[in-house]
């Protein structure tokens, strides 16, 4: 059941360490693509710095609204490798992870944080070099009053993210693999990683996509007309332009 | 996985009619609170005219943005009693679902639709009193050509919803009964109606509800500190004032 | 100080009551502009049915996110012919009134509710006639673990409302009256409604505002520029046309 | 230019009224598909009453933020089925418009108003039926400092409108119809309509979209693969499924 | 009364210099605590270049929008260790500050900027290190045609503010407080940061919050369960869970 | 017609080289004021990186969402000192673009891209100093399904862009200026520049910019009424102040 209060799960399996290592070599982007374009969180979660990047394992906290309570508890939890993900009983941007913690969770050995609410004391811990990613920057303190849980599955920022899962997050936002497919996931990434270093160097070189990908035919069969010049575009009256968008049904 | 695209399960498992016949009866915020608070759709899916009231089995449906083309290959899987739940890939407003769909869900048994997406029509669609949950009304219309899923589990508007769910709609937004808890849920949410009643009785006489939940006690302990009137609030100079909220950790 | 937890007032000064009740007489629009164009929640405060309209004076609530301990607290004061007024400490959209509170202001005299957050059970609340203006219709329940205030100064919806004071709501929105200003803000209300009679009649003959309000050389001055159609506008270049936003320093 | 100050323009075409007559049988998103699904303003432009419909020829505005001084220039140059449509040169949510405009531009023949901006009155503007669609209803008051322009190119919401263009608006929005393009599109909103209607009543017993528009041959070689039930999809593993969505070049 | 136009105070109290002093050796967040967590402005007030620091005295002006008058009627009020602060009478992103008034505040002395609007020619300012703390960057310049206020009590960002009212900003916002409870929230700022300093060297040698705090017997009372693994939380039912959240009244 | 798909033009008339030469001078908030205060794209286009700077003419790009083909398609037409500026057909923020196809923009001579829609790899353009003005920065990609056009008049983010027009872009956001005017705006700003030279010396003296701009008297016909203090402030009652903004008509 998602979203349950009341439940700290101690020992949770975590993803293969040589997966972990072997996903830690790619961006979100590529790990995103290497999963069939799925497992990305909203794209409001952003890193407290540039640069930030962090590969690792997920022990999950759901909180709720104006309370940080969860994150005391998460912290007995946290191992060497594991990042902190954390998802809320309904929206909320308060403040409800700052240095002291981020303190506590490095010396447990935790990597970093990813937080559907708010985060402070950011001068500090970019100082600290301690990668956050979090819905808002904002001083607002917390209450410590209401159970959450720790280790259940949770919905952070619209992704599904159950413990052990493999969290990888970067500039470009934060994507979860799911520990089953850590490693097939790690290898799709690299195959795709191979064939863009190629694709990227004929790019390079002023080859166009068209033609490395083979496009021209699957565009004019979509109905993509190509004119001259935009002369030779406002001869054909707009009325007489039946654009591939326009064909086939609708409803 | 969540979110899978190219799946198409035709014959999905749902909740037993009775506990649905159950549910019926109560509000989405009774049920919400009947499951501890969680299960909610995020607070902007609204109905599409007010006073519209669904309960009934999902079929789900992960889409694409600007992409309608698995709402036709769901129609085909919809029964008598379910409600279409759609679920996107990014964020999208387009007008996915219109006056044509419904008159095919309708035909095929279902009683509504929850899309974390746009939907058009409107007029007809209250006319109709076919009620729709949406995300958005807009009238941009949807293309056919990326494939998603039917009947995986998919995210809607922040909440987990697999094929089978028991789903209420009502004015107040929408919740998901996970299908192993829907005999459980129903049963909670009567006792909670049950004791509900008697209170609203009280409660319409006067009674206050501090006497009632018994919470003079607990707001003492809190720290809540009762003043005659502002003049008497004002002699206290602010900085002799500890509130509740000040004692202990906050950090 | 503003927002400080911990306190309630039992006991407050409201606005005279001929001053209230001249003032529901009048709309928010009007209100608004007879104080000087101040004093306006902003707009994403909306009545929760079409029509709600209230006038009367506020018991102030100062509330934590997902907490909604002091409506219950606030019940105990409220009067006939107040309206119930709730800020928060952070931005949150939880269901924290609904037909039980409802019932039990209505009990005690309230007329209605403005909450910065979130309100539910929206179809008993308008069976009722309750009338509520929030930021939210949610379903989402909260606890009662966090002590705020009653009858203290708030900010609600960026306005400053103090315990007393002359709430009016419509399909408008919400405008605040200071309690020192309500007779002569009902006073300025009645010119202006006056006034506004005798040019909504001209108006509705089809005269210009251009000629009832004088405007024709002030436009002149501020540099409108009148052409006969569109050629005659084309006929001049751009960069001849001078704007009057054009002229005079900028920064 | 688009967005210049300090320009009225007096006299300009209109859409000619035969097809202007056509077009208002229809609805947005018909319309809007008719013209190959272009046209649309943004979908936060809502009406400001359910059921408000409308289509006539713009005189557009052209306004800025706080300031409404344009909506009086506008009258006087406002006739019978004309639709004012206003712009501003920056977001802005403050009520440009309420009753006394309303009243004064119904008098000259104005059929509504479309305003990228807030609105204001809406009970007296809904009991004169008089169609608005707004970002925003708010009650606050805007000055007379500031000229703008009147029947100059605008964007509105997102959507490029000249003066003269049909707007025709409804429960799903708003879309421009280019003057020069109304009767085709008049004409291609009739034949959809026509085809609709042939595709409702085959819907409406029980035939699938599926099968109407013969999409089961594009659908498998797009991807979508058909499962019996959850148990026969459970047995191919995840990893072995490779959806179409995965096939061919991705950046 | 708030949001009144057309007034200029010369000479303003300003809370001490040694509590400034004082002041200025904390973060927001730390300050916010030490006020019992209030007085922050909301958490879309950010800093034009991250590491922007500025603690000093607050000059308030009133504007409309797209009207940056007064910020030139305040550059002769500023005077050495002030900050400005400006709140609108509505939402309003238009730039209203540049590099030209930067340059005119700092030749008066003031050391920073809080606008609740746009802020523009942010290259320059950074190069300039003044720091701004605003609600957008955006180029869009603004007219000087309505009077507001210069030195009246303002809601800038959901916060009252006074002149001569204490202004912290840093990465983690914006906080206010109050003249006469400068000194009062120094030696609170003072005291939490050296218990924070305890604690912060206890947690990074490993030792747990909820040691440190004594929070396991209050979470045990609040309802949390410890389960070993996942497979020991599994073999509860859901059904028979009964979580801290579920317990007492709820409504 | 904004926003037809389907077309493609191949060859541009672009604003002539001396002209974007001259514009590269300026900043995009001294480029607008030099326009009229108009041409910007609205505030939510960031760069991708701070510091980032462009002036080139523009490639135009209609998209659809969710799908980055076009972009493929107008990398055959762009030449050096271009800026590829892409408008969806309705609101997106997938990651249509990342490195891949910013190498191929690059050696196509391309020197940046304004997108309406989101932005990925973004470590890696800020590697490679590609500037990017984007929406979101989101690591989502894209298929490549439905054709829209290159090289026709768009809307990108609420301007209005032809082919050639003058794009130019800085921390301040993105302004274009049609290219018809581009030597008229050049010069204007120009100007602008010299005259804010010579003001930005007497600011940064202490002479007030009320002083330089001759503001006294205006403000004081404006009705703006000065106070030595708050105490006189105080002594007039708030009823017998009469703003300016309080005189004359308001609706």
């Amino acid at each position: 059941m998602i979203g349950q209060s009341g439940i700290a799960v101690k020992s949770v399996q975590r993803a293969d360490a040589a997966s972990v290592a072997e996903l830690s070599k790619y961006g979100v982007a590529t790990i995103h693509e290497a999963m069939g374009r799925v497992g990305l969180l909203a794209p409001y979660m952003r890193p407290i710095y540039p640069g930030a990047k962090v590969c690792g394992t997920a022990v999950t906290i759901f909180a709720h609204p104006g309370d940080n309570w969860m994150l005391h508890v998460a912290a007995e939890m946290l191992q060497a490798g594991d990042v902190a993900v954390l998802g809320t009983s309904s929206d909320n941007a308060d403040g409800m992870f700052g240095d002291l913690l981020a303190t506590s969770f490095r010396a447990r050995g935790a990597m970093g944080l990813v937080i559907d609410a708010g985060c402070r004391d950011t001068a500090d811990l970019r100082s600290m070099q301690f990668p956050v990613w979090a819905k808002a920057v904002y001083g607002k303190g917390t209450v410590k009053a209401t159970v959450g849980s720790v280790n259940t599955p949770i919905i952070c920022a619209g992704a599904l993210v159950h413990p052990g899962d493999v969290i990888i997050a970067d500039d470009d936002g934060v994507v979860v693999v799911p520990q089953a497919r850590a490693a097939a996931v790690a290898e799709a990434a690299s195959r795709r990683e191979a064939k863009e270093a190629a694709t990227r160097e004929r790019l390079g070189k002023g080859e166009l996509g068209l033609d490395i990908y083979g496009m021209r035919d699957t565009l004019a069969k979509a109905g993509l007309l190509y004119f001259d010049d935009e002369a030779a575009y406002q001869d054909r009256t707009a009325s007489q332009v039946v654009t591939a968008s326009q064909r086939g049904p609708h409803k």
